[in-house]
């Protein structure tokens, strides 16, 4: 079985710029975490883009969901901001692929200590690989449909729709 | 959906010891562990014992089923030493228990800053809420069921049978 | 010997907050960072302020001048942004204390896991019990007086005026 | 300013070996270290063996000091075992060299997250620009004079002689 990563950015690949004392991007952690992971499942990282998720227009999503449609395979990740990652959701849910599609994301850049993104990878790995075709978003170690989720922002967890 | 953790110790959970140099046990890092995945995942966290797996006798491996069968959960993940976890999956498997239960462990000790700890239990958490009722090992971001999976100890990985 | 360290906040203390993807200040790591280091020198903390040295005023360094001249250890310590840390620095020289004081800072805060802090920490600890009476800068493995230092933004490092 | 570094292993460069489940020597962390620190100090690395201190031998200790002597720097920081670490202070002290000698170690492993190797690094390469030539340990935080040192076995820490 191949799974194939989508990273388009998000808190998840942030890194801290000491020269502007900001947060930006530069290369995607991807590889380093599933070498961290020791992971063995077969994964082809292709990285869309790397952005932050409140910065995403109609055209980045559209791109999200073209690359879904022409990936060779049918179990796919992406990594996502947390912010418009229901957005995306609902975006591709409506694409209808028969694909099982987990995004997921991370509340603290993995670059930082106390992140949650290897956690969040491990579990959308897992799901992706079980999960019937649909899409769905991994994060707080569940999973949701994409028509039933919604980020709590006071708190900073996804939940079901209230 | 609740779902039973039970701490058996290997790598996982071990520490260095400053005062002799070698590794140990302390408490477990799994409470801490789901924080830092901001698990919002009930999860009842059971430690049955702070064990090295290769210092497991038949007695513990029974203690492990004991536990199970008595849990009031039907689906249980289970930390545990990688270098005999193929043998008491197969003892849980031999048990016919009607319950979902996946065995995962860690190359590295969670205390190091490189392990896979963390990515382990992601996706341990996560396949064991998808999975039928079996036995299973979740470990390189994949999962084997008890009946077909060995360690290859050459290369520090998990494998079907050869 | 006992060290005071002032704390004003600066890179060196800053934190990620996960539910507006901003850095901000939450308690000092001091006393963390001196657990990590097994510290047995008598050290004794005292939190100023938590502040970008960015947004610093004459009103702020003046308070730290104060602080400095009533402290009744004449060895201090000063964690500080590297932003204004020189100005800080020539306003408590021309102070004219007759006191050993060092201060340092970090390019990376001490809550990523790539952070000097940690290194300057144990840094400037150790020249101000060795360093004559007079106001210094530690950063980078070095020491500067007050009147001959200057933040190179080019590259992020402190170096003798050019 | 240059300052040549000694390493001679120790619990500072220890890996954990996931094959085997022990600790072990691979490259020295020195520059990595160095790097993290950001450290501007001309500094040489010089690795002479990667060996536990409690099994050093005359031999062992009669090396260190002929490279201390043949040195062309008069300033020497040596990363050594905690345990031992005393009497290769009292072997280089014999020696009479006119430099100024700092060793250092860690209780935990730079490996390890909760590491005291990079605070103990900081440390010796301030005292070893700032003390006049002699041979000193510097540990928590402090710095001793090679005749008056012992390391307190039961908690772990350097402390002048009792």
């Amino acid at each position: 079985m191949t799974v194939r990563v989508f990273v388009t950015g998000g808190t998840f690949d942030k890194e801290y710029d000491e020269l502007t004392g900001t947060l930006h991007f530069e290369e995607t952690h991807l590889p380093e975490m599933l070498r961290r992971g020791r992971c063995m499942l077969d994964v082809q990282v292709e990285v869309l883009m790397m952005i932050d998720s409140l910065e995403m227009k109609e055209s980045h999503r559209a791109r999200v969901v073209e690359a879904c449609r022409d990936a060779a395979e049918s179990r796919l990740v992406i990594t996502h901001g947390t912010d418009t990652m229901v957005e995306t959701a609902q975006v591709l849910s409506a694409a209808l692929l028969d694909k099982t599609i987990v995004l997921t994301g991370a509340m603290v850049p993995y670059a930082f200590g106390s992140s949650d993104g290897l956690f969040n990878l491990g579990s959308a790995l897992s799901f992706v690989q079980t999960l019937p075709a649909g899409v769905y978003i991994a994060m707080n170690g569940r999973y949701f449909t994409a028509d039933n989720v919604e980020k709590n922002r006071n708190v900073g967890v996804f939940e079901e729709r209230g």
